[in-house]
């Protein structure tokens, strides 16, 4: 007998689910329910669209509910909420904008509810001044209060992806926009280092950055809206955009029998099934195996909830599909940067306690001789099995691409010595010989062979200053246009003329820009019976810290 | 005791061992020697340098003989010739521009000669309107000929990666340029349906492409030369670059004991090492190991070359270092296009009867809703266990980015289902929330699971007419705008209403645009009893080679 579907949400996860399971299954009857009016748009496309990059509103819808009836003879019901699930009597209650309330029965159901930005209870909250960003309606309301308001300055809080992309776009509109973080960086996928660089573009673009700092209150002012920070420091603006994070959709499963966590997201196995059989969850709305760690985590993000709801999908048409956990590769365009990361970050390995090493490399996008040629920052966390926990970029070019191939090599259980090995596409306009990623190898392969020893900048704060050697091994004219206080000028040219001058019982900590000189010298001086340790990353990612 | 250890060849292969040797052991003498005056340049930025997309020569010069010294304590003798080596003696004899001809020992040997440019016994080949492109001074003396002669017209003959680069290079000069390609096709590692989005994009610059013939002679008529080709086609120019190929450059071995290939490669191990203890080969001179053929080959390419020098010094240090084979990966830019490659291509796996799938998608490089997005050609290539054996794709954007992404697949060994998994940066101004690697894993899954069966345009053309019916199923106005002979219009979103207008005892060849269409309708129509196939790659595909 025919199999009847339902699925609760009609966006990332869901459309996907039901496509793929039309695919697989013509007999199916499959019912998709939406709350609201458009079903498979482009979420992360709203941004954008605010900020006037996309013209063209229609572009945001990817399926309509008529070309997913004609194309997959799916039922697609809008303004059709799911309000409970009743697993006991397999069926679920929905509340129609046309049909009022109704039972709907199912053999599967297929929940892809996602999450709802974060409201939290703040006085003055409820401004009419106040927005989220989550769906079309949402994205309407902001444009049109903008455009018809004539807004000149807002606030935006909030200093994740939403948050920055909403800042950068509406300053492409022209708009004065502050950015509060509560934290004291911006874009938690990275560390400290990296978001810095972030930071640095936002406020050249004259994004004004207040990091440290949480919102106390709101205060309507009829005209403006006020904001009162925890610091006390107060900020006026004619509309602000909370951007604070999401938690799941989920309430309407409170009393369904079905488990959900600490947090409200759905619990699944590894079919994606929830503790209810037959009902499956995907998206936003589900805890899902963080793939390095191992431990529950939410990681809200469109690739994986598309993959999910085909999954999903597969398993109710019989096929056997599993869910291997999300890496949290994630990207973000920040005016002419691209940051980009995938794996673990220091900070939940420091959480959890997972040791592990870190190397940086600065290269070029591509060969150095060929015309726009751009800096990019690479920074590759691993553990002393040559196991590539993280990885995190920042760059105005190639960004993606390496990434990427870090990303592909952490699914597929591979060390930094296949980082090293990796073949990839070589001409000059595209890259060097060494591709960054080799460079991230080879860099990540001698620290684990022990070929070098290496310190990051933090560590420098708590060095002993009367026991230690700080040695800068750049040119001379390098050395006189800024260097770490302390430190003593020995160019790496010059270094096994100049053995002398440096004390064989004194560790000697050496430096030079981006870690590569400084690894040279590192070499020599180690050869040569000296205690040396090379500062990762060298001058440049200590300066970017310093910033 | 120091190793004493002599480098031949101070370019790619040799100055890379010699760094990393070095870096490796601080006590070795270390000797280097380069025929040439330059040692350690842009061997890849040539073309571009005489296109005057490069500016200044000296960035041409990554490392000097006086860098190398200083930084590494390398003795660089340039203008020393190695003419031959002796094993027996352990000594090399060199024939030096100063001090004449002498023999230096070593204990060990590194050989990194490269290859030099084919220039076969065709009529009129020693015309000084002739030339090659290997080197700084064969660079210097092209860029010279024409800005000097005034250069207006010239003749490419080879349609390899060098000749299309000089191409687009003299074009960007200003210069008319032909290229002449013997084979059908240019651009060796792209099968025919991708070389031809090349060759296209060569023609829509205005290049002439003359394909499928070859040179007979060449005339030099004082101020011009005629080249005279097999069809008995004249053209006339006022120089020519012979770009068709390179030889390995190994006449000094000849005698020398170390065994050679067939067409003079040096043979090695894993390690590198010759058939002579402590003779270590590397670069375009040597036979690699196909990485996914395992047969032996020549791939004379910069990153093999690179690692490879690194992985000789460690042996040579002690370390324990293998070299696992070329994979070929390598990329094109050829003006808004670019082309890259990794794998064996069709041709290759036909020759050596290794059967294989193919599939294509024909994506947009990020979410098609986000301004910019541009549409690229992937085509994949793998085994019935899903072992994935090569890819290739050409486009304006991204290009590199996805053949990375595979390349790196293919050397860890993953398969199609890999691909499917793959968490790769999302963002709209990026990629889509399935990547086109995603979507060549799963088009390539359903291909692997029955789910569908495909055809190539190519097989189209021994199809029984009679025996088939041949289904269009994109919209009306696809169809009437072109479409294949012979073929009958039923737009996939009105499939499932006429599924009386078709027969099911004809067998059913489907296609769309790009492949998606035609895989739903066929997964509709297999559902319902019919025999189908999808053509992949879609009309897109199909377009491409009937150009
Ligand atoms: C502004 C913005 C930008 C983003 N940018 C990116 C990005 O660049 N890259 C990236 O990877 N991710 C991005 N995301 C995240 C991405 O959009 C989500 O991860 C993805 O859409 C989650 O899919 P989902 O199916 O779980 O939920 P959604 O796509 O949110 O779909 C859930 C749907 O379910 C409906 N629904 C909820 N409850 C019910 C109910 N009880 N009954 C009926 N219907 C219900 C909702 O109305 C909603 O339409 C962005 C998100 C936003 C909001
Ligand atoms: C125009 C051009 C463009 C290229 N573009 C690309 C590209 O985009 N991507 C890519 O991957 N590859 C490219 N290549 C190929 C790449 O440059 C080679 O693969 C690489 O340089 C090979 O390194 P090698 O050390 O083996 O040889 P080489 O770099 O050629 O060095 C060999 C050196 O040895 C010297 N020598 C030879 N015999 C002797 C002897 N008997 N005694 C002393 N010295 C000797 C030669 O003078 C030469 O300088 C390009 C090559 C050329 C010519
Ligand atoms: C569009 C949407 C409805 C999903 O539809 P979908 O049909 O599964 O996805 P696509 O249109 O990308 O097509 C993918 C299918 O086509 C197949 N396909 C793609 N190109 C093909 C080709 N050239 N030849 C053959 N098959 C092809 C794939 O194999 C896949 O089929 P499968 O899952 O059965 O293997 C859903 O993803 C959606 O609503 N997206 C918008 C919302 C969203 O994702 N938001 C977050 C990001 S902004
Ligand atoms: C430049 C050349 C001499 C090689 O020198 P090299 O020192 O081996 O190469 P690089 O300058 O790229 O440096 C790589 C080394 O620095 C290290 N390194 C790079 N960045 C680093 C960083 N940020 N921190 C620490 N170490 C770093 C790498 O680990 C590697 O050392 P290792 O091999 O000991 O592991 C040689 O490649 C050459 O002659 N190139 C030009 C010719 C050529 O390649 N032509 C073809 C392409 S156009």
């Amino acid at each position: 007998m025919a199999k009847k579907v339902l699925l609760v949400g009609g966006v990332a996860g869901g459309a996907s689910a039901a496509a793929r399971l039309r695919r697989l299954d013509e007999t199916a009857e499959i019912i998709m329910f939406e709350r609201d009016q458009h079903i498979s748009f482009a979420n992360c496309g709203l941004p954008y669209y605010i900020g006037q990059n996309i013209k063209e509103r229609s572009k945001l819808l990817v399926q309509t509910p008529q070309s997913m009836q004609e194309r997959f003879t799916i039922d697609v019901r809008i303004h059709s909420e799911v309000t409970s699930i009743n697993p006991d009597r397999k069926t679920v209650t929905v509340n129609s904008k046309d049909k009022g309330i109704y039972e709907e029965s199912y053999d599967y159901l297929v929940l892809s509810p996602g999450a709802k930005a974060i409201r939290p209870p703040i006085p003055g909250i409820d401004s009419d001044k106040i927005f989220t960003l989550r769906n079309i309606p949402d994205t309407d309301t902001i444009k049109s209060f903008i455009e018809k308001q004539e807004v000149e300055q807002a606030v935006v809080i909030g200093g994740g992806f939403i948050g920055v992309e909403m800042a950068e776009n509406l300053k492409d509109r022209g708009l004065e926009v502050t950015l509060v973080e509560a934290a004291p960086h911006i874009l938690p996928p990275f560390d400290t280092d990296m978001a810095v660089i972030v930071e640095k573009e936002l406020e050249d673009n004259n994004v004004k950055l207040l990091l440290n700092d949480g919102v106390k209150s709101f205060e309507d002012k009829g005209s403006t809206i006020e904001v009162i920070l925890n610091s006390g420091k107060l900020l006026t603006a004619d509309t602000v955009i909370l951007a604070i994070g999401v938690t799941p959709d989920t309430m309407f499963l409170k009393n369904s029998g079905i488990e959900l966590g600490v947090k409200g997201h759905i619990l699944v196995n590894e079919k994606l099934e929830t503790s209810c059989p037959g009902v499956y969850a995907v998206g936003d709305a589900i805890e899902v195996v963080d793939f390095v760690t191992k431990q529950n985590v939410a990681i809200p993000l469109a690739g994986p909830a598309n993959k999910q709801g085909r999954i999903a999908a597969d398993n109710i048409a019989g096929l056997t599909s599993t869910y291997k956990g999300t890496q949290g590769t994630s990207i973000l365009k920040v005016f002419s940067l691209t940051a980009a990361s995938t794996g673990s970050n220091e900070r939940t390995l420091k959480r959890l306690t997972i040791p592990y090493k870190v190397i940086y490399v600065h290269p070029v996008s591509h060969a150095s001789y060929y015309p726009g040629a751009l800096p990019l920052s690479l920074k590759l966390i691993f553990n002393e099995k040559g196991i590539i926990l993280g990885a995190q970029a920042v760059g105005s070019d190639g960004v993606d691409k390496r990434i990427d191939v870090i990303a592909t090599v952490i699914r597929l259980k591979g060390k930094v010595s296949d980082l090293a090995e990796l073949e990839l596409c070589y001409a000059p306009p595209f890259s060097s010989a060494k591709d960054p990623v080799n460079m991230a190898g080879y860099v990540a392969e001698n620290v684990l062979a022990g070929r070098v020893e290496t310190f990051t900048y933090e560590e420098l704060e708590n060095y002993n200053k009367e026991e230690t050697q700080l040695v800068d091994v750049r040119t001379e004219f390098e050395f006189e246009n800024g260097h770490l206080e302390g430190a003593i000028n020995v160019p790496v040219d010059k270094l096994r003329q100049k053995l002398d001058n440096l004390d064989k019982n004194k560790p000697i900590l050496a430096y030079c820009q981006v870690g590569l000189r400084g690894y040279i010298a590192s070499r020599i001086l180690t050869q040569h019976g000296f205690n040396v340790k090379n500062m990762t990353g060298g001058y440049k990612s200590a300066s970017a810290l310093r910033f």
